[in-house]
């Protein structure tokens, strides 16, 4: 395909448009390691000029097709040194693909702070001075009243600007809301290092493809939907959205609870998924127990958690929050939690990251388990730009080196999901050969019908997982699909063929997860990573209660575990 | 050359001998820089299993001549990212020559913390339980009272233990005080990651080599020490130590004042070379002006500082301490400086590291320029392992990303030492092309007879510099000989003549020198460090005063700094 790239020089503040050839139709997660392994030398410093942030969306945004909008965020990754995307729902996928760009490349360095806003013939530079230090909300509020509602944003909070490792890029809900985090491997912390602040897009106004109307999309959408609507998985997504997952991996003892030291947490029912849905049916108010978090979207999985005044505490609150910030911190308020997630949307900070990093405070002494305020009050330090609020910010590994805990769950310098490797083995195997280090999206095995804890079959299902997510990823889809459409290939790429053409087969979809991987496994590579990680010494070391799990994988698994990655096929 | 080396496993507690042929007939940093390009992966994480730590003396080690008797530690630094050699006066060059090794290879990981005793036909593996967390005053007593003082020590400190960035390698004197600092680059904290606390190697015992009789030796001998016994410069060395310098440097604007950011400290004559040596005459008792650091020593830079009651402070008290730890910090008061001196020799740290890290920390509003008690509240901070003194032990890079302060003074990642490069062109172009990164000793230009302001001729004075370095440091001689010896490289030649039977001629010295950097250069590309580093922005934008210095060496000359490096020449 031709991909039609906005390559915009924050150094000279000018920009080109930019066709190229790419032998695979993707974008999304494609799209942004092709560039970033083209254009960003492997060894590059994450915060020098020569490092790039680039934004994609999918090949299917913008036609209505329901969660395949995604926007991804590709960079060198100052936490896991690699190459790293992270991508987010939210409007701007959309907006993107209807401005006609396949993919931004934000290059150089701003001499100042910018804002820049993308529009159909046109970059705009404009100063970002008064928005400094303002928290990603309140940006999003002026920017949206200066603006109107009709632009999509993509913003980084005050943790981005001051580079801390782990800020994430921030894009906005349909509602306006800049709550859509790309959050993972400190990708906010290079556009920091850019200074761009922000990047307006117009979204509402801008008249949807044409292709919309084709008979074969319609056609094709039609299945695609009609196997969306037909997920049991789904219609739980749709009820308790992620949240539902806890009580699943608490079960199977693979909570991180108390700084990844037991599996289940005794006070789990007060934070699961029915916890959740009941607290936003009490109060009700601005609570929603379902929502979209991109405009086409029959999963629903987001929500609104009100407080108990019925005023809006943060949307939304998902699995990895609740595992990161409340298992593992042996919090079980939802209203703490929900407050956090809050604060670190505005602060434009990865909960995951911060999560774990608040683990390993509490393991050095400086908070306390099971105590919300202690654990608050350093959350509110990272406003005040405080010693202990920036540790946090830079991430669990960081801090485990300022405080010298070695007790430090992280992997390629990346903080582990919430889902302990000991007991979700497949997933281990991803957090350790991934190129995206430990990130539970590059590959998770949780809801396959396995058993988790014993090896057998873990290598191959991590392998498939981590293919199919690429696959998904570079079509800028939703993972959340695969329960209902992973069994369908030939739906997912009808819909390419109906938008472009196209005769693809339903194999196309491996080739081009293969094709991702190997990109991303050669950057890295050549940027001096290994290609498998080793688990954190403790992991090794300790066996995981209540079901006394051990990561019992031969290291001889993990050394060919790409042995069989074949990447090759055809040029759509 | 033929070197004998000990390979020492520690993870499988055993050992062998081995015998490997060299194109150079050289020891020192040429033989860590060789070993580790050589058997150390470039992309190996510094405290992985897979570094290694090098210990090795020079070819002239153990035969009574004067100055050339240091010991090379090498190894992959947790600070540059690339290969480092940092090397120490002591007595443990001449006891590893004594004991016939030109090296010492120290291999993967002790599974307990042990103490290594290197004997003529044996190693031994000692339980080191009883020394953890001790000082390394304590531990050298301990260790001299339990196996006598005929023993060197190798050892690391708390800081070490804990694998503190800032951490060196202590290295006993001829009095027995660990004092003697591999201290840069952060060597301990390796030393540390393989859980060996010390060394202990045989010394007084050991009979000299029977090469000392020899009458070409005897005579090379005679004609290398008239030189030094001659030399002006040396006599002033001897009185004053190498704090002399400091006026030197406060003349020329260079001299760190509070964070770099002045050239000249209003209160340089209250801890110059002058002020020292009239404190120490002064207060008498353990005082002495002038001392050997290694058994043949001529030059005698070293000295004990008093306290007022006349007991030891510390010795020795340098200039870079004096420059990082005194004016750097803003500090006037002599005693102070000595303390923290014997502080961090005790945690086996560097003080220029930990003096540069303060100075990020008073930046940052964490202790006052000036107040002494500010920073001796850090410091002391260390033994306790509290935070801030964690900070301060991981050096001035690690600081400022910890405080958000980007006015950090280091490049690849290690603090630039007590010679602004700004005031001292050719030292600062040395900083940024090393393989060793901000390291003076690799390419000190300030006794050159230039004007050190103007950028003129600075690029081929820092090439020659290094060069000429990078050779003494091979043959494991002081580079304070160059003062002396630097213009008759036929006498340092004539030395290895005589011991080895060989007819190198004089300009031996420079291809060595080059050899050694092009295999440190070669490492540190494959490792993905640049060959040219950049200085940090704020000395590229901040003029320094009184002078007005700016950074004024074009980018064109840096990038081609290396372009006449010539390696080969004959074998020996």
């Amino acid at each position: 395909m031709k991909a039609k790239i906005l390559r915009v020089n924050l150094t000279k503040k000018c920009w080109q448009e930019e066709k190229i050839s790419l032998s695979k139709m993707a974008g999304g997660r494609y799209l942004t390691s092709y560039l970033i392994s083209r254009e960003v030398p492997p060894h590059t410093r994450p915060f020098s000029e020569q490092n790039k942030i680039i934004l994609a969306c999918g090949p299917l945004a913008g036609q209505g097709i329901s969660s395949a909008s995604r926007l991804s965020v590709g960079s060198k990754s100052p936490l896991t040194g690699g190459i790293k995307e992270a991508n987010a729902g939210g409007t701007a996928g959309d907006a993107l693909a209807r401005l006609g760009w396949n993919a931004v490349i934000l290059e150089g360095r701003s001499p100042e702070w910018v804002i820049l806003v993308l529009e159909e013939q046109e970059v705009k530079f404009l100063p970002a001075e008064r928005y400094l230090g303002l928290g990603n909300y309140k940006t999003a509020e002026l920017l949206h009243q200066e603006w109107g509602k009709d632009y999509s944003l993509i913003l980084i909070g005050p943790a981005g600007e001051k580079k801390l490792w782990a800020s994430g890029v921030a894009v906005t809900d349909p509602c306006g809301r800049p709550s859509r985090m790309a959050a993972r491997g400190g990708l906010g912390a290079v556009m920091g290092s850019k200074r761009v602040k922000g990047i307006l897009l117009p979204y509402g106004q801008v008249s949807p493809s044409l292709r919309e109307k084709r008979w074969s999309l319609i056609e094709a959408k039609k299945e695609f939907h009609h196997l969306i609507l037909k997920s049991e998985r789904i219609k739980i997504l749709a009820k308790y959205g992620t949240a539902e997952t806890l009580g699943l991996v608490n079960t199977l003892g693979a909570l991180p609870t108390r700084n990844f030291r037991q599996g289940q947490f005794e006070l789990a029912h007060l934070i699961n998924g029915e916890a959740l849905f009941n607290l936003i049916k009490e109060r009700q108010g601005a609570g929603k127990h379902t929502e979209k978090c991109m405009a086409a979207c029959l999963i629903r999985c987001s929500n609104v958690v009100p407080a108990p005044d019925g005023t809006e505490i943060v949307a939304p609150l998902e699995y990895e929050t609740l595992g990161l910030m409340g298992a593992n911190l042996g919090v079980s308020d939802l209203d703490s939690i929900a407050r956090w997630n809050y604060y670190l949307n505005d602060l434009g900070l990865d909960t995951i990251e911060v999560g774990a990093a608040l683990g390993v405070m509490a393991e050095a002494g400086l908070a306390t388990f099971g105590q919300p305020l202690s654990f608050e009050k350093i959350i509110l330090e990272i406003y005040k730009d405080g010693l202990l609020g920036r540790l946090a910010g830079m991430g669990a590994s960081f801090c485990g080196l300022a405080l010298g805990t070695e007790r430090v769950p992280a992997i390629k310098g990346q903080a582990i999901s919430a889902y302990d490797p000991r007991g979700v083995k497949g997933t281990g195997l991803t957090y350790l050969t991934s190129p995206m280090g430990a990130d539970h999206t590059a590959g998770l095995t949780v809801f396959a019908p396995v058993d988790h804890h014993t090896k057998e079959g873990q290598k191959e299902l991590s392998f498939r997982t981590q293919i199919i997510r690429a696959a998904y990823d570079a079509l800028g889809l939703c993972v959340f699909l695969l329960s209902a459409t992973g069994q369908h290939p030939d739906k997912v790429v009808n819909l390419l063929n109906a938008c472009y053409d196209l005769e693809l087969k339903p194999h196309y979809l491996e080739e081009l997860g293969a094709e991702v991987i190997s990109i991303e496994k050669a950057y890295n590579t050549a940027a001096g990573l290994p290609e498998v990680e080793e688990l954190p010494e403790f992991m090794k070391e300790e066996p995981l209660d209540p079901y006394h799990l051990s990561w019992d994988i031969p290291p001889e698994e993990l050394a060919c575990f790409w042995e069989n990655l074949k990447v090759g096929g055809r040029k759509p």
